[in-house]
């Protein structure tokens, strides 16, 4: 008799989105012909640059012809690819080998699957309020116990609040694993490389690996701010990087990611390369065991957005959504509202006033102003009392949001 | 401290596609400027139809217009897509909703990934020979003992030889899980109804679930033999079934297929819609806990080859891989070699000759023919003694290799 997966049962229900949408429904219901400006969600709304789209349509076309017709590549990405991407750290002094970078097809399936390498019993740590595919997957994977009081139990939880900047610090506790998003979502705080190195110093000390999701790096600006872990001295012996072209270049629908892991990596047993061998062996090589490659399309695309006039124009992509997060940030502001985040990020993260919880706030700012935030409360306990908004949104309704919220919010 | 998942410790070396490689170069160094024909690697050759690559730069075009382009999709998949397969099944008067099916980004993922859902417990059982995802990702969730005489302990093999024309028979004892490949990668054979129908009754009888992978069904010419195990009365109780577009429609590069889970399933609670829910958790709804869903542009192909055009030019398609096999079965009987499959799969599966094993032969043929096959002992220990060719090969090198063999093979 098969029998399930018991872990599933532990999972919260995912309703943060199916929620929003019905209140948002229920609203519109009893107020039709109401315009609804949406604000919530982090999914890219501007259109894929020139280059990218020559770079997708040319392999396209060589997929038609017999001459340049490709069947599978290898499993852990096209050399080409790997190669821009290594000489993308390059030029950020950080020294990676084609072997070291796995092409993935999105990065949320690398930030859950990565556990695959690791021992059952292993202790997680994440931060608190952060996105749920770090700890649903942990949850899955059977590295918890049952949810109690807002929290999974055998979880450490890394609490993340304005005493602290929004920045974890590392466990008091010994932990195994240690997931980084950074820049953060959902409150767009960045960590300082200070800040970074306590957590490459835990790691390296208590033979913890730190996994560091960076899909939002691109979205950095200030020169002084980390944009990937190995920019921390012994990084490389701690910390696999998962990176992702999804926000950076419009990517969101075209799925391509990246996963790094260095040879240097070490965990139990002091082997150098053993953690890189066991990730090879699920996704790499010429065949990967639970892996065939991303899509050969999709390859092109990102070597297309690695290209030097690829990442100029996508610069201008992320000035164009960080000039809202500006604009959000700034009429918040200017009206009254404690703001975070949205100047290394494209999420903006607002404390809730009159200590509204983050549900009555969303409410509020629906019904009050027609726009839709996402409750903070979906990213764990401690984004409770605050909304997410996003700057993925076309400037047009960014500013038709903002009059409104001024206009009509009431404070 | 981090520790590994030692269960990958267990897995025997990859090393038969760089084992036949090495061999290759050997070979090459010894006697270069000699042409070899390579007729091991089950990867299509030929490019995308028409109207693929039509489906294709329109998916890339929309994707760089403003008022088209489309973030995130459904983690489930496109829903005209999910429809477009719905009615595709409905021709074949098998009735599924688009609910119940799941696109992904690549088959072997899926046929690993699906394990997740079960319990850790589970006895899994697999065809021998086979190919080797199966077996690997059972190993590594944990499924299995060591790998002791060629067979990992807690595995049930399900002997396929001669005797019982490649095609396995439902197990004597209890077991929970039942992949099986059909047409089957190696051998080329496929089960009949009345084959099939006995691992349905065996499952229902068990409350055991069949994993189905159908990545070649679209080879089947005879109408007589299922395209899908859903032909088979209650199979929707008991069965997932795994497809692809890769072997259908040249998509090996590009990555995409899909996997149905009835509702109507039902495991060790007899709760339907049970482990749909839970495969939806991890994969499916507006956003999947583990998967973000597949690549916009490869749905839009996919649409394309559903079309009755596209349908059309991949049946050719088809047909160009299947004379290929139909070549190498007839020249290889000629000469007097016992040959099975070839005739419903691309697959050609050669009994070595005077008894030699599977590397003897591959020496025999590589260095007197100059042909490069696939030893049947790398899909399992009843794959020894046997040799595996592929369809996959174009025409011209098909026939340079069947004449090189006739002349040169010493039999």
């Amino acid at each position: 008799m098969a029998t399930l997966n018991k872990n599933y049962n532990k999972l919260q229900g995912a309703y943060l989105f199916l929620e929003i949408t019905k209140r948002v429904n229920d609203f519109l219901k009893k107020n039709p012909n109401t315009e609804i400006m949406r604000l919530g969600i982090g999914d890219t709304t501007e259109p894929l640059t020139k280059t990218v789209v020559k770079g997708l349509l040319s392999a396209v076309k060589k997929l038609g012809n017999k001459k340049t017709y490709t069947g599978y590549g290898e499993a852990q990405g096209d050399i080409r690819l790997r190669s821009a991407l290594s000489d993308f750290y390059k030029k950020r002094n950080i020294d990676l080998s084609v072997q070291e970078i796995f092409i993935n097809d999105g990065a949320k399936g690398d930030c859950a699957n990565i556990q695959s390498i690791f021992g059952v019993d292993n202790v997680v740590a994440i931060a608190d309020p952060v996105y749920p595919v770090y700890v649903d997957s942990s949850v899955i994977a059977g590295r918890t116990g049952e949810f109690i009081n807002g929290k999974y139990e055998g979880l450490v939880y890394m609490e993340c609040n304005e005493k602290n900047n929004f920045i974890p610090v590392p466990p008091k506790q010994k932990v195994d694993i240690i997931y980084l998003c950074n820049p953060n979502n959902p409150t767009g705080s960045v960590a300082t490389k200070e800040q970074l190195k306590t957590f490459v110093d835990y790691a390296i000390k208590n033979k913890a690996v730190i996994i560091f999701d960076v899909a939002y790096s691109e979205y950095i600006s200030n020169p002084s701010l980390p944009k990937s872990i190995y920019e921390i001295e012994g990084a490389k012996k701690c910390a696999i990087e998962i990176n992702s072209f999804s926000k950076w270049a419009g990517f969101t629908g075209v799925r391509l990611g990246w996963t790094v892991v260095p040879l240097d990596l070490v965990v139990e047993d002091g082997q150098k390369g053993k953690v890189h061998s066991l990730w090879s062996r699920r996704q790499g090589g010429s065949q990967g065991t639970m892996f065939n490659g991303a899509s050969n399309i999709a390859q092109e695309g990102a070597l297309a957005v690695l290209s030097p006039l690829g990442q100029e124009e996508n610069k201008k992509l992320i000035a164009y959504y960080m000039d809202n997060a500006k604009l959000i940030k700034k009429s918040l502001t200017e009206i009254g509202l404690q703001v975070f985040g949205g100047e290394n990020a494209p999420y903006i993260w607002i404390k809730t006033p009159y200590n509204l919880n983050s549900w009555e706030f969303f409410d509020k700012l629906l019904k009050e102003a027609h726009v839709v935030s996402t409750p903070g409360s979906g990213f764990g306990k401690e984004g409770e009392g605050y909304v997410r908004l996003s700057a993925f949104v076309d400037k047009k309704n960014v500013k038709k949001a903002l009059e409104s919220i001024k206009k009509n919010l009431k404070l």
